[in-house]
């Protein structure tokens, strides 16, 4: 899964940094194509940049066989990530359960400033005995 | 701003099919790139795809001059939606104030399946004066 | 459980005011001990009128032996429900699995107005085999 | 404020132990009224106590004259508290704005067990001039 990145995962573009079960770490470049009006990071493209992390996360967590899918995501949004900038994600557990998982991501910018928060519940996928 | 579509919303090729003040109708192509593994819209395709609805019925509804930007968002996932299908929104209001408004989207998938609900939150950023 | 409230929807003291498989609607007069200052119902007591509507409307849904508990809930503030009103809760599903089921509650005010909407997930746990 | 507690939160029967700008520390001893079956700290009660955390720790930010209405709310539950067990709230802030604040309150059972995470919105109202 490390070698060959999830279709959409890759039209966004984000990078993993560092990966562990306690912590996914992403950096994503502010291009044209992800930006609103005026020229920042549009939400969906911070929303998705967070469910990416998160979901990475899950099934570095996962027992042999299961598989996971979001149930649910909040984002609290802070501050515009401007274009040029790179915006870093960090994702941690909140909680790492046998039927759901729960992780969340700070997004920050370039400057250090907390751009969003996003809270997301994976859902863990037993596989049929 | 509807005959020139934001940037990011033109990446992830949405349609908006129909716009009043009380309801914004858009539709989404599943296409390969917007898929995770197994193939099916990936939820951060779902997450941008409504946000962008939900800002879009904000403008419709702005008092002269001012700007919005979405502050929360919160979605639910019932159901994939699987590549090759079309993604329908519906975005309808549950608030319409002076300082915030709060918008609800349906997502529906080809065979009427409610597959997700996103509730968005978005200032209304009044002009300096 | 119809004939023998919950202790803390006791003390919050509702009343149950329909129950269908599709539906749960309660009222929750607004109570001095209920308010926060200036005396409108706390945000507090709405969330917890809703939760117990949702849980409510989970256990009429359950396959037997089953037991349910919330694992996360949204909620969107629109207006104040003062003193001496009637809030009135109306619990309807959006989703209902094998795993999770997640319900949205209307909160309203006795002139009708949307005062609150409440969504929340609750997960369908299977008597162990 | 703090020497006249809100109906609600007397009601509820939370202790605030420690305040700054920066935190806001509660306790909450789980009695058999604020439980659900079996004899577990009813949601509802935890979302109350965090929410009264949250709003508490906005006042101490406020400028002269403003005053604050929570506009939304998110819960993820973790662990269950028992009976008889006193739970801790924290509430720490990720935004403090002109325009809104963004709370996080973790909620802790008496083992440091992580029993839930609240994140609420608090819109900050200026005072007329």
């Amino acid at each position: 899964m490390i070698s060959e990145p999830l279709p959409f995962a890759k039209l966004v573009g984000l990078d993993v940094i560092s990966t562990s079960p306690e912590s996914v770490v992403g950096e994503l470049k502010v291009r044209e194509e992800l930006c609103t009006r005026p020229a920042v990071l549009h939400g969906g493209a911070i929303m998705a940049f967070a469910d990416t992390l998160g979901a990475f996360a899950t099934v570095l967590n996962l027992p042999a066989g299961a598989t996971t899918t979001t149930i649910e995501s909040k984002t609290n949004f802070f501050a515009a990530v401007p274009l040029g900038d790179v915006a870093r994600g960090e994702c941690t557990p909140l909680h790492r359960g046998r039927t759901t998982m729960v992780w969340q991501t700070r997004i920050t910018r370039g400057d250090g400033k907390l751009a969003a928060v996003v809270t997301q519940t994976q859902l863990v996928i037993q596989p049929r005995s």
